[in-house]
């Protein structure tokens, strides 16, 4: 009983072929635990980026690492949001983001989008902000804003990967980036 | 002749409703070109990684900073590769992959799988590595390996989003991330 509880996987072990109950041991060998992966994620140094969001469903945003290019032609790249998020609603509602990359400086701001303030319209009073078409928010002093359309949500567990266009860019010459690493706001040399 | 050939979206014009060549001309207006997007993701500072794979279409492996984490339960994550590369083939049909992170001391690495080493096996020779099932290799120094099976290859402009659940992790304790920023290898203070 215990290590079917344990393992849910061999709870019916007995109705099993013994391919099928090789199989369920190896999976059960090869599992990799939430703690374990969060762990060996802090490892991974990323770039910080405010995500923000205006239109119908009304303004938004959220503090996000996951981050990447997809595509340089044309111009795309994906966030990935979690889904129990309230802004995902903001996202798919308002179809348009924009990507803010914060710089050393933003390390505050980074706290305020990551939820130490919940009230959204507070989070964008701290700080100096571009209205892009349909009031959409870049952050003045960002290492670089995309603006993107949605082109795409996908859910993948329990996350939207969510894929933009890039339609517009701001970006300032100067500044160091603001780094995420082993759980502290880091910087470079 | 010439504007038409410089922006194709105007060489029907004279078909378009004012409306349509209103928003025609918007496009143009918020368009961002390759070289713009290129250079503003310069700005971005990334981790350097090494994707590798081996199975019945070979053995591989492309340096990639296109990577990010899409759910912790269950484990996955998400690689962004060019479909030009002549990797993607064997990532496909191999349906697994390990993310190696690289740590400072491996910029020699991520030159030699960015392409200065061209044949594959010659990519593996200068370093020690680890085989996990089905001889997928794990970079034995990297920061941290998460080896994964492919779950979904979406196509998206000029690359493919391989989206991989975790399924074995290998990690060091110390080590300072490989970083790139303004088309340069870079690191933690």
């Amino acid at each position: 009983m215990a290590a079917s509880k344990a393992h849910p996987e061999l709870a019916d072990a007995r109705k099993l072929t013994v391919t099928q109950l090789i199989e369920a041991v190896l999976i059960l060998d090869n599992h990799v635990s939430k703690t374990e992966f969060r762990n060996a994620m802090a490892r991974v140094c990323s770039p910080v980026n405010v995500i923000t969001t205006a239109g119908p469903a009304g303004r938004g945003g959220v503090t996000a690492t996951a981050m990447c290019s997809v595509s340089d032609e044309p111009p795309t790249l994906l966030v990935c949001i979690n889904n129990k998020s309230t802004q995902t609603k903001l996202f798919q509602t308002n179809g348009k983001f924009c990507v803010n990359v914060l710089s050393a400086e933003h390390q505050n701001l980074a706290g305020i989008f990551a939820g130490s303030v919940t009230k959204m319209d507070d989070r964008f009073v701290s700080t100096e902000w571009i209205e892009i078409e349909n009031k959409l928010p870049a952050l003045k002093s960002a290492m670089v804003s995309f603006a993107c359309e949605v082109i795409d949500i996908q859910r993948v567990a329990s996350h939207n990967i969510m894929i933009g266009r890039v339609f517009q860019i701001h970006q300032r010459a100067d500044g160091s980036p603001l780094l995420y690493f082993d759980r502290h706001y880091v910087q470079l040399n």
